[in-house]
């Protein structure tokens, strides 16, 4: 029977951690291990210069989960270095509130604690739904339950993860899977500068929320068009078109 | 005249940005916006969720500098969002004190300030030196002012940075520079347990520091081996070999 690691961004109140939890329960034992709060935009930290409480907890639907107060990928690393006594076959963060889309997902906690996994070799799939406050997580839950049974059975590459986002819709209204690469962003970050009661100035990053580019064949065109999106991610960055090119500038050292 | 950014993870106070904005000096005008301390493995982090100060301070060599209280990537924010009235045609971040090679780039700061830049679309270098504290950074501040040179004359493509790591040697004993791709590290993490003063567990992550494969070709080998290392990154993490094999899948939603 295949074990599961469950990890989320959003903390162990999430709604989303339930939805997920019974939805994997179908395919294997399922272990939680997650934050006691949010970490949005904490971006894939690992907690080396201070200690972490690892404790007891469980979930609104009363199943029990591990909590700390580590990051999403914290949640990874302790779960393989000993607070679990089993490897996982499949680590699977979310669901997140809120997509995880083009660069998004260097900024995403959610797809950081999948990166942590498949740097220690364990196949993981970042779910994440392009919903709010008060959205139902269940159907988002059923399409990472498909995902999910396809990579134990499948396995992925090493060094790859999948990124799953699904539209806001009932299951019945999704339009289909697609699999997609990331999109672009467009920030609309604005600097709005503030004075405190003694006249200092701090600053906020404002603005609306990004845009993507809705591009066909990207991750953005398939939420948009109400499809749910796969992209395969990997934890190489390396441009290997850019290392010919670089090459050819013929770099020495000044002697 | 070109404008340079100057920005870095380990703060301020540290000599790899008194030698950097020296040698970057001889190429153009530079401006230096550095957070007020250090940020190791924080992450590709942006401050959406609280404000930020950010005040005129100094290097340790007397030149003017903004300090701020957010992260490496806010630096990178803030200046093109209206700290500096003028837009860079070049983000150098750096230099680190300690090498930034194979999965370490998903962790470091000292990139997720680059990476910033390029989102925005200014072409930049991260930049690690393979020593620790009390190193001469000189050396290194040498090698990134040629490959800064290079970088204003040609561009780079958008998406993609340089990412540059310099062994801890003399300038004259450097052996060369190679153009890398990034290898991987071999973690050595340990999970220890300790009991407060009320017996509660609380937990480190431990362990020796990891090593790095050193395959030919790579980030490691090249330091390894007293040779400069260049590694193009990009952004887009989509894996599009993988892609094809999980389209194979034909993944359906049930009805």
């Amino acid at each position: 029977m295949p074990f599961i690691l469950i990890t989320n961004d959003d903390g162990i109140d999430s709604p989303g951690l339930v939805a997920l939890r019974q939805a994997l329960g179908r395919l294997g034992e399922v272990a939680v291990l997650a934050p006691a709060h949010s970490w949005s935009a904490a971006g894939h930290t690992k907690t080396m210069h201070k200690p972490m409480r690892v404790r007891r907890g469980a979930l609104a639907d009363g199943s029990e989960a591990w909590v700390t107060t580590g990051s999403p990928s914290d949640c990874v690393a302790l779960a393989l270095l000993g607070i679990l006594d089993r490897r996982p076959d499949l680590v699977v963060s979310g669901i997140n509130k809120g997509p995880n889309m083009g660069e998004d997902v260097t900024y995403s906690g959610t797809v950081a604690a999948a990166m942590e996994a498949v740097v220690s070799g364990i196949p993981a799939i970042a779910a994440s739904v392009d919903g709010w406050e008060g959205w139902d997580f269940e159907p988002a839950a059923r399409v990472v339950e498909q995902v999910a049974r396809e990579v134990l059975a499948r396995g992925l590459p090493p060094g790859a993860l999948l990124n799953v986002n699904v539209p806001a819709l009932p299951y019945e209204a999704l339009k289909g899977i697609l699999v997609t690469r990331l999109g672009r962003r467009v920030y609309k970050d604005v600097l709005i500068e503030r004075k405190d009661p003694r006249g200092e100035s701090y600053y906020w990053i404002g603005g609306d929320p990004p845009d993507g580019e809705p591009l066909e064949g990207t991750d953005f065109w398939a939420i948009k068009h109400g499809y749910v999106s796969i992209t395969p991610l990997k934890l190489d960055l390396t441009d290997y078109a850019l290392m010919e090119s670089v090459r050819d500038w013929k770099l020495q050292l000044t002697r």
